[in-house]
This record gives C-alpha cells, sequence and structure tokens, in this order.
C-alpha cells in the first residue's frame, strides 16, 4: 500500500503556470499582480453529507474543485490557486488517481494552480481553498442590492436537485433527463466567466449551493432588502420537461441547491448589458424578480395572481436532518 | 440546537486586523504588502489519527491553530490570515465556542487574522489553511542545506512524544514531568520569531511535525545531502530527566513528533550568530550534527563512538499503522 508522501509524489504534484513554488515544502509561494485584491475561500466536503460514500472518484474530485471555484465566480474574481486537503480510510492508489485527475482537470479547465495540501488517514473527507484575483474594490458582495434592482439567476438550476432526488431512489426520471440532472449533480460547472463580465455590473452576488430562496436570504439580510419573485419569470419549462411535473421542477428550482448557478441583482439601466453578457456567454440568464423593501420574507408570485410569502431562511446543513 | 450559520455567527466571526473583507460572504478579501509573496499551506487533525476524539476542545483549538502557523515559521514567513473548515458530528455549542476560544487565542497570539471556513457535518475533522508574507525570495526552503552546514534543532523536542506515551498508557510521568509534557503535546508553541530571525541565515528548514530524523530525510532528499548526527550534542537532559529513562528519551526525541521544533541547517561561518539569535529570544537552540556528502541514511555517532545508520525514511500517516 503506498503511503502518503508517495501518494502526493505520484498524484498531486501536477505542473503549475503562475506559482513559483507548488508542492513538496511547508508551503506554497505565489505573488498577486499589481492592484489586485485576494480572495480566500474554503469549502469541506464530507461522505455521506455532500456526496455518497461510493460517489465515482474522478467526477467527486471534478466537484471538490468546482463547488470552491464556484466561490470566486461568486464574487467576480479569477480563480487562480487551490490547495485540497483529504482524509482517506484507506490508502487506495486507484481511487485517488482518478479522484486526483478530476481535480486537476476542473482545475485546468478554469485555469488554476492546484499548489498544495494534506493528505491524511480518516472518514472520506474533501477540504479545499481557493484564492482568486479581483482589481481592488472590485468583488461583487452580498450586501449591494438596492430596491428596484432586478434579480437574475443563470443556467437552469433544478436539475442537480432532481438528479439527486433520482439517487435517493425519491423519483424516476427518464434517461435522457437523468444524464442531464446528474451531469448538473456531479460535474458543475463553475460561471467564471460569468462573473467576471458582471464585474462592475452586479450590485450583488453569490452563487447557489444551498438552494435559490435559501441563499437569497443571505443577500437580503446583508442588502437590507426583501424580494419578490414570479413564477410565470422562472426558467421552469426545461426542469418540468425533465421532472414531468411542474411542482417539483418548480421545488427543485427554489428548494434544490448544488447547480451552483449565479444569483445576482443588477439595476433596471443594466437589463439590457445583462442580456448582452448572457448572449455573449451562450449562457441563459432570467429575470426572475425585483428588489423590495427590506422585508423577513420572500414574496413568489404564483401563476393564479395570488402571493405566498416564504420564510427567508436559509437551507442549513445542522438543522436540516434534525 | 444552533444551526450552521448561527455557530458562525455566534463563534466563528472574530475581529480581524488587516484584512479587507473577513467572515460573512462567498470569500474574504485581503491584500499582500508591496515586494511580499504569498505563502501558503493547510493541514488537516482527524479524530483519531492525530488526536483523541474525547481531546479537551479549547485545547484542541489552539493545536489545530498552532500547527498551520508553524508551517509559517518553517518557511521564515510572518503569519497573517488563516481559514478553518470543520465538520462535527454534531452541533455541541459549548464545545465549538471552547473550540473556537482556543483557535482564536493562537491567531491572537501570533498576530493572525482569522478570515473564514465552512462547518458541516460529519466524523470530527479540523482543516486550515494560513497565509503568510516572506519578502519575494527570502523564504528558507529544504533544498539549501550544503555540505558541511551545521544541523540545528530549537527547543527540548521530545516531550510531545513522552506525553503522548502517557496517555497511551505505555509510560507512566511524574506529576511534574507530565505537566510539561503534556502542554507540549496539547499547546505546541509555533517558532514564528525564530523563523523570521533565521531568514538570511538558515540554508534549509522545517518544523519537525512527523520525528527529528522523519523529517530531516526532507531536508537530505531536497538538498541532495546526508547527515551526521551525534548524541553527545543533543539536547537529551531535559527529556531523560522527564522521562527517566535514556534510552526512551533518545527515541522520543529523534523519533517523536508533535513538538513542532524547527529543524534547520545553517554554515559554520553563521555559527555565533544562531546562538546570538538563541540568547535574544531566550530560546534552546543546538548543534546537533553537520551536513555530509548526499546519503540515503541519517549517521548517529552514539556516546561510545559507534556509529549507527538509521534509515532516511519519514513516518508516514497510511504507512504507521498498517
Amino acid at each position: 500500500m503506498p503511503g502518503e508522501f508517495e501518494l502526493i509524489r505520484r498524484h498531486f504534484s501536477r505542473g503549475v503556470q503562475h506559482t513559483d513554488l507548488g508542492v513538496g515544502d511547508d508551503g506554497a509561494l505565489l505573488r498577486t499582480r499589481p492592484g489586485m485584491q485576494l480572495v480566500v475561500s474554503s469549502d469541506m466536503l464530507v461522505a455521506g453529507t455532500h456526496f455518497f460514500p461510493d460517489a465515482e472518484p474522478e467526477a467527486l474530485g471534478w466537484k471538490t474543485a468546482a463547488v470552491n471555484i464556484s466561490d470566486m465566480a461568486a464574487m467576480a474574481a479569477e480563480p487562480r490557486w487551490i490547495t485540497l486537503a483529504l482524509a482517506l480510510p484507506a490508502s487506495d492508489d486507484k481511487w485517488v488517481g482518478a479522484f486526483a485527475d478530476g481535480f486537476a482537470e476542473c482545475c485546468a479547465a478554469f485555469g488554476v494552480d492546484w499548489i498544495g495540501g494534506d493528505t491524511t488517514r480518516g472518514p472520506l473527507n474533501l477540504c479545499a481553498t481557493v484564492f482568486g484575483e479581483v482589481p481592488h474594490g472590485q468583488a461583487v458582495l452580498r450586501n449591494g442590492a438596492r430596491l428596484g434592482d432586478d434579480l437574475w439567476i443563470s443556467g437552469t438550476p433544478g436539475f442537480a436537485a432532481l438528479g439527486l432526488q433520482h439517487l435517493l431512489g425519491n423519483i424516476v426520471l427518464a434517461e435522457e433527463a437523468r444524464a442531464v440532472c446528474l451531469s448538473a449533480l456531479h460535474r458543475p460547472q463553475p460561471r467564471v466567466a460569468l462573473g467576471l463580465a458582471l464585474c462592475g455590473v452586479a450590485t450583488a452576488m453569490l452563487d447557489v449551493s444551498d438552494g435559490l430562496l435559501g441563499d437569497l436570504a443571505h443577500i437580503l439580510e446583508q442588502s437590507d432588502c426583501g424580494a419578490s419573485i414570479e413564477d410565470v419569470l422562472l426558467p421552469l419549462a426545461p426542469v418540468t420537461s425533465a421532472s414531468g411535473d411542474e411542482g417539483l421542477a418548480r421545488r427543485a428550482l427554489l428548494g434544490g441547491g448544488d447547480d451552483y448557478e449565479l444569483l445576482f441583482a443588477a439595476p433596471l439601466a443594466q437589463r439590457q448589458v445583462v442580456l448582452d453578457i448572457s448572449q455573449q456567454l451562450g449562457l441563459p440568464l432570467t429575470r426572475i424578480g425585483v428588489m423590495t423593501e427590506k422585508s423577513n420574507v420572500i414574496a413568489t408570485k404564483k401563476r393564479d395572481g395570488s402571493i405566498e410569502t416564504v420564510s427567508a431562511q436559509g437551507y442549513d446543513h445542522f438543522e436540516s436532518d434534525s
């Protein structure tokens, strides 16, 4: 059985493009470019909580990198470097190799240098810390949304939640929909190009990891706003088509997480700019509502014109199963 | 039971001193000073592998920060920022509060801003990533030791290993020795001031986490050197006094880890400079041997003049218990 140092040598020492010193010493060495702020974020994925213990390792490697890189997109930052610490129940060379391949593939796809980390024995746990750069003062935070701003969502959120429900045996997806939904769940695409394009356009932004409404609550809290969403505006058609049930599609779109789409506010005056970005990137950007006066509830206007309010309560890893 | 966001709000949002944006958004924002390189290191601590599952949380918080900060010392860098991701089997407010207090106390003691992280449910796992600054090109790596350099160790390594053996029931320490050894094990002191003082003096350096000989092997490998150590030079007296057994003390000093002392090489011409640093810091620095021609073994000269060679084989988390 290969040991820790051998595993690191064999799988974790990939080339670096813009790093002074990568894997192999007490620390890595890097430099930010002049005028840039460093953006730092850390995400931990745990077997049984964030993924099935028998998850396919290459996809899991991709996802571990992707969910971290997505945090850079959400700040309008350019992802540049990443570290990976992982605990493994056993030293399985084949598993580690496939996992490292998926992790490295995602890093390479987004220009991110994998600069170091740690390996140890323990229940399967994957902890990455990602570093990005943003011109000083240009990061898009969660606190800048203003009354009257449009509220936008990228892509077609809901597929990942459907994929998860399928794997849990709660629904059965047809073959084509299954492929789309499992791909959304297992190989999310961080919206890096979109995040960068929205610098100076969006007033508040985050990536949806825990569910659209739950994550929207963070923008409301930090921007001191409320929000109103209209069912008729939601990009429901593709999710309904995949699930065959509009009610289920709506729950997946508004409540499901794990799609890593960007949710952002932008002034009315930027509406055409946002639509132009959508066209340039070939990525649907959908205006789903508007920022309102401060409120603890999110108003959703249903198709029949009635207003439903939902508590601005985030999904919570600890409370969700208690 | 408090949820994830409530736990973060309550315990993890401490003040920051030199950070543009701390906990609460998709990422933290910071800037390195002009002319500085950023040094990055990540360490993961797992219950059952690195600490007892019933470890006292405040000391565990201290140690989680300390072992990471120690990596900055080992690079001759000034520690500046840290993130913490942790998985918890249950949301225990009292435990998390004590852990966060210990973690924050160590950060404050070394001028480190705690800028973010992640909490999730899972088997107890603590993953910190630390960032330091070092003037460009001045980091002390593992690859600069040269034939004839003195080999030095800080402090009195071996106490932590004795403390661990006591807790495992393999030895019984007297009351006074027990306090010293358990303190070394539970509240290691990263040698930050020493690391900074050795910038421009040491040719190679690392912190001893896995055992003096095992970690020395990394310097030999990267510096293309061998090393010879003399028993008569080793700072054995305090460890022998604590354990009451010179053989045990020697094994603890050379093979035990977890003291986080700095092991470094420095040219003969710097010998007085090193001794002056020792006096200024009030910290024993002991010359234990010399760097030799490239070799896969470390020669240790025993008191009777005989030479013993030991394989330059690092302690390995995966192989140690297989």
